[in-house]
């Protein structure tokens, strides 16, 4: 995408996700319709399917050679990351918005041929949106955010997934007492704010490509380190454990990570 | 206390709580001194003791006769529960105060002979303040709150304090899993206003009296059961482990712990 693209896409995508906020708000004035996909604790709701609709019509009509991946089902399923690609959760921490009415997102990450051009995280009910990329300064709300400091990870917060720290998968639940304090949101989109914010140093948690593709791609406008446990680099194929912190941190989490053989959250 | 005292302690409480949000907030806008107490991440700063100064000087005006305990140092140290005693917490979530400048509180609770009378906290940057009590019903900024669900386990979300957890102490990291999610926020008096909002089921942790202290006076409003983890009445002279959770949830998380030796959080 040229500078001037990329702009029009910030420009467009900042208005849908206004555009969901107010959709999303507006739903919850009535009883919402909560149902279990994976397990107990996996929902969904007629919210988070009527998001997503909106999204990828939206998405559809600008970019109509665009293929989108996202978490709902409706969306076409991505088999290859050739071309451009639109990763959408149109509710990320679905429990949350269940249970809370509180702490949840909306993601929009944008991939052309696997590499990150463009993120975008909307905290709904604080309305805050976060946007960037690797070519697109880092702003909150359109205002430049400020240096995100690269802390020791003795010196930071870090968000943690919960039956991996539990259970002490991959050494996390140590890797997570070594740190300034460990704290679980329950939203993958919540923690990579909360990093961008520069209140947290990192997350290691088992997601889904729509829940990283987003925090991956803007996290490239301020150094933020995205990777598998062993470092390697994060294939938007797969659901897999993510390491994605600042670059000390991330250093030192995979220092003390151990190999573990966890598949599935 | 009479009706009438109560609602002149409640009127009082307030206005103190909202002249501590407008001081810690003119605070933050000059650097923070920190400095660690017990160990690395048990954090002081010169705001948490400047707000401390603030409102023992407020409760020793307007009660000369009652007693102080307060979480930094300069009130008295109370050695029994005889007459009225304030607890003070002037930051609960010191941490993320320091690096979150978020998810902090400021909570007091009220005792007489070692029974609740009133409890207040504060959610600083949100601007919310819940109160309440034994004769006292909840409120939320002066409007009365929704009854609080009592939620099974399985179907609430429940606060954790993260060592505790990790190390599965009182099987704590089995209990939390057998919930809706667990969640780590790093601060007991948000713990305690997610339960009041309905928001989370409950919260288990290790607490100072100051933690525990207006969270248990105003959880008597809506039926909150706070305990040891045997079930024991908790002793607001001594810290100790704490199980607060709505009764259905309290019973369970009762049923599923383990007796344990767990000393220091």
């Amino acid at each position: 995408m040229t500078p001037a693209e990329l702009h029009h896409l910030d420009r467009q995508v900042v208005g849908w996700l206004d555009e969901s906020r107010k959709r999303i708000r507006a739903a919850m004035a009535a009883p919402v319709c909560v149902q279990t996909k994976s397990g107990r604790n996996d929902l969904v709701t007629n919210v988070d399917k009527a998001n997503q609709r909106f999204l990828v019509s939206r998405i559809t009509a600008a970019y109509p050679t665009a293929r989108i991946e996202g978490e709902e089902g409706s969306a076409a399923k991505v088999s290859t990351l050739a071309g451009r690609v639109f990763f959408v959760d149109p509710i990320d921490g679905t429990m949350n918005f269940v249970k809370q009415q509180a702490y949840f997102a909306v993601m929009i990450g944008v991939y052309e041929d696997g590499q990150p051009v463009y993120g975008a995280i909307l905290d709904v009910m604080r309305d805050e949106v976060i946007t960037g990329g690797p070519q697109l300064p880092l702003t909150q709300n359109g205002v430049p955010l400020p240096l995100v400091p690269d802390r020791a990870l003795a010196d930071g917060l870090l968000g943690v997934n919960a039956p991996m720290v539990i259970n002490n998968r991959f050494n996390l639940g140590q890797v997570a007492l070594a740190s300034a304090g460990p704290r679980m949101t329950g939203s993958a989109g919540m923690e990579f704010l909360a990093i961008a914010q520069g209140q947290q140093v990192g997350y290691v948690s088992y997601l889904q490509p729509w829940d990283v593709a987003a925090g991956m791609a803007f996290g490239q406008a301020f150094g933020l380190q995205v990777t598998r446990p062993d470092g390697s680099p994060v294939d938007l194929l797969t659901p897999g454990v993510v390491v994605a912190a600042m670059p000390r941190a991330h250093a030192e989490i995979l220092a003390r990570l151990t190999s573990d053989t966890f598949v599935r959250r």
